[in-house]
């Protein structure tokens, strides 16, 4: 076996050990005689799975008791049409574009009512967060929604958004538990997990209790209807059991990790070495404003295509994955999510160093 | 390890040798470095995945080129509503009630127009397939809607309704891959894989290509119009990859196994097992009528809910688990799907005679 650094943006790397105790556990899972694959989502095996994974995530987060925690299907694109089916009660919600997915998530909204883009920073290709301190909220807006770190453009939200008043969305798909949370700023937090959790087929979402309502938009669907998923414990139907294991797994390792504020120091001193090389580089630069630069992902450019195509390609010769950036970006992007070690980015430096010299 | 004979009706038991393939890969699939888990949707070997294992069931089924092949979250819960939501054009459509799952899509269906309830077994406990050969169907129906083999209550159709011409729909969650199937008789046949295929978490619809439609319902969300999901090839958004890995490495077994006739005959073997002795016990009586008795799901009493519990107890401390039946028919329920071997059933077969002969 020999294991890649890999910096794709999600799905993304996972803790190795997590991978470890999942392979040695696939024939039987803790004597049951069977696989968690096979297990039915009712047995009293599952049930504790599922039952550990929600007390470890409420620990990690400190998630008070008037918030739901649910493990729901569909990913972050099925959501962008749950939250204003559920949430508008005015049929008016306010938007903040800062990258293509607050922007998708913004056109799916307009389908259920009336959209604010209160905000955006497309005239800049997404490279930076709006001050946010006062904007136009609508007296009538149901919520304020935001992307709070945005994979592609690699720009992260250090302050919230003054929503004056309402309620705050936030999908975290790419710093879910990247970093110490004050879960009660919010409405809804939720996010899918395949970046910085686990494999790709589950959204977690936490909501506010008084949120979850029965008069919802007409003709939503019984599964995308939060009271459905909140009044059955996320057991509506068959939930995706094989990735709640995985990211209850993932929890686990968090807390032996040291929780969420030994995750931020780690993280942070993983993104300064990759941040402060860039910042002295010759040849590579960031592509985000500094102070609102992502932990996770950290896109970068030559300014000549063709060497960025080949740093990619002989960073892979060099068993770093996945570097090449968004095609509305170029250049290359290193995502460094909670499970790629430091080691990881030491690597991914001294071969930017090496490829200066060779190219500059 | 020690592995049990897992009769649960889903998630259900999985081939052995796919589970510990996946085991063997786990932290390195094929010299990528990666766990499938770990791999981006759109990377070469997560195509290869996601195109052989359409491919192969392209084979097994034997799906003609004019339908495509959706693989979705949600389950079929979701697939009651995203049907209408696609399907209904006239707003209409009749569903034949042979259970639990076609009475709860007929309620969904209900959000998004006229549902005509056709025909129904509830008068006896779904204990039996109605006469389908000369329904009302309505002249304005926009599809005939099954659930062609009834998870809790062991009925499966032998014959296909005769639907005058109107499109059939026809969930097969627990008969999916379980013989051979002519797909030109369906305009969609869907399932959640988690009975018959690989773990919760993926839905696989087949859908005639002229059904799928840019019109569809008004607020539709964007992730459950088909039009979206085929246009996307299933990528979309990040779809539930380890899942999809899992099937396709079971649509392999199966193509080894000698394809769906193989697994046919095989299957009728098992089912001859369990219902013949049934049919000859003093102690055990099968609840479904003889001509509608499903191969996959065998749902059996003994008269006396103690004597049920207590088999069901005694059962699994001799490592034959999850044979307690659904609470809507009580008793026992014995899921014997592709991936039960023989040796299972004779097991299961041996253990009765022997508690028969202790407690009659």
């Amino acid at each position: 076996m020999s294991r890649v650094y890999n910096f794709s943006a999600g799905p993304a790397v996972l803790p190795e050990e997590v991978l470890q105790a999942a392979a040695d556990e696939m024939m039987d899972y803790k004597g049951t005689g069977m696989s968690v694959m096979e297990m039915s989502h009712r047995s009293k095996p599952f049930e504790e799975i599922i039952t550990e994974a929600e007390a470890d995530l409420r620990d990690l987060m400190e998630i008070p008791d008037n918030y739901k925690v649910l493990f729901l299907q569909g990913g972050a694109s099925q959501q962008f049409a749950a939250i204003p089916m559920n949430l508008m009660k005015n049929g008016v919600a306010d938007y903040i574009i800062t990258g293509q997915w607050a922007k998708k998530a913004a056109q799916e909204a307009e389908k259920y009512g009336k959209v604010n883009r209160i905000a955006s920073s497309e005239d800049k290709v997404f490279s930076y967060i709006p001050d946010c301190s006062d904007l136009p909220i609508d007296d009538n807006a149901d919520y304020v929604y935001i992307c709070e770190n945005n994979t592609i453009y690699g720009t992260k939200y250090k302050e919230l958004p003054n929503t004056k008043g309402k309620i705050l969305v936030a999908d975290v798909s790419s710093c879910f538990l990247s970093e110490p949370v004050d879960v009660t700023k919010y409405g809804v937090i939720y996010g899918g997990v395949q970046k910085n959790i686990g494999p790709a087929g589950t959204v977690i979402v936490i909501i506010r209790e008084d949120l979850i309502r029965d008069d919802v938009f007409p003709g939503t669907p019984t599964m995308l209807k939060y009271k459905t998923q909140a009044d059955a414990k996320s057991l509506y139907n068959t939930p995706p059991a094989y990735g709640i294991y995985i990211c209850g797994k993932v929890f686990k390792w968090l807390k032996k990790m040291g929780g969420l504020e030994a995750m931020k120091e780690r993280n942070e001193k993983k993104a300064k070495l990759l941040y402060d090389f860039l910042d002295q580089s010759q040849l590579f630069k960031g592509t985000v404003v500094k102070e609102d630069r992502s932990l996770m992902n950290v896109p970068f450019v030559t300014g000549n295509e063709e060497l960025d195509a080949k740093f990619v390609k002989e960073a892979k010769a060099a068993g770093l994955e996945n570097l090449k950036g968004h095609r509305t970006v170029g250049g290359m992007r290193a995502s460094i999510y909670n499970a790629m070690p430091y080691e990881g980015v030491e690597a991914l430096v001294a071969f930017m160093k090496k490829f200066e010299e060779e190219n500059l």
